[in-house]
């Protein structure tokens, strides 16, 4: 399964007073690379919310920061799923430097899929192919 | 009608690389504020969404920058309702500094009262009392 | 003098609980747009903290909401100088749904040159022409 | 060593259109819990900045989101020093509902001890007492 890379440039409203981006942006940017993941395989988180009525709840996040990002910088975002199955996916994220490709940080967020009462529910198989699952 | 004063401590989040809160943060604590306006009246914004199935979305939001907050400082929030009707309200804060009392910044926001369409609406009579509406 | 107009996509970070994009947000936004109507016109805002020394503090902000924008909606921002000295800058933006074109909000930004210790100062002349000051 | 309690309650801000609090604001919160421990122990984040010119930075977090936080819930943030080294220090965060005391998230961070050149220093001994460094 191939990867996805996502690039997002780094506000002013991302940095902190340590002149880097603070670390709980490099979350939401994983955000950002799920999602257009998910675009480039045909499919719009806001379709599977609003047409299917399944949320993709984090379970759990993580994130490991090897270098700051700093204000103004582009930032490549290359996600891959990790793991699906009908019940949840897993996402790796690679963050790189957009112009030197320096290793900025390395995470993954757990997912399960959730009904319209936010409770576990199964992925509908018609979603199965984009996400891969056999 | 009098004001109410509530006090956030300013996060690391909250600033940027100049070394001082991030503007568009002061918006975020105007919301605290007005918050604790209405629950020092005896109501949540919550209740009036969950039970009356109102929201109170802001049509217009202005802020002057005074002096800047910094890390760790504590700011006092003084809202007060400046004008409201069962259409809408307007909201006035005053922010200082939590120590010195120094001016940091004034802002107003202005809200339209909408139903669950998201379409305006009026507000219940039974919560004009709190909001002061004669 | 022109606009120039940037474009962002909205994230799930940015949206709240009545489904709608949370309004301080778009004061980020503009902070994406003028830092983009600098770059179009050949500097970026990080070359004048730098290299000048020259912080633009914000000293007002205000912004008029018409229509919600939504998760994952593209909008486009554009930005244009309203006024410029050698103390400050006013810039104005009109941010639009990228697909429909319609309008979404309105906003001014009023800014003050400040030198690194963050007090008034004049722009130095090399960067008059960027902001078409006379 | 004792663990400390700080309180938050959710802003308007920190929520997503589903409806719960978006995931990388508990990392936000996390950040609240170790400053609140930290001045519990009689010290503030902004003098080991301001004074000893040292910088805690985040080398990795991650956290596992439990039952989710909702607008207006307070939560309490139990956070605890796992391990500390005048190289560095890693935090424990635990999560709960303020009100039902339910269990909502479990956290970690990692940290290093940076000088004003951002690269890794060792704590000076006067400090090591309010992280329990033997």
């Amino acid at each position: 399964m191939s990867a996805h890379t996502a690039r997002v440039r780094v506000r002013y409203a991302e940095t902190d007073q340590m002149g880097v981006v603070y670390h709980a942006n490099y979350i939401v940017w994983m955000e950002v690379g799920r999602v257009e993941l998910c675009r480039a395989r045909g499919i719009a988180y806001k379709d599977i919310e609003q047409r299917a009525g399944i949320r993709l709840a984090v379970i759990e996040a993580s994130c490991r920061y090897v270098a700051p990002a700093r204000y103004d910088d582009e930032v490549d975002i290359e996600t891959s799923i990790v793991k699906a199955t009908p019940r949840g996916v897993e996402f790796g994220y690679i963050m790189r430097h957009g112009t030197s490709g320096q290793l900025l940080a390395e995470g993954r967020t757990r997912h399960l899929f959730l009904g319209h009462d936010l409770r576990p529910t199964k992925l509908p198989p018609a979603f199965h192919g984009q996400f891969a699952i056999a």
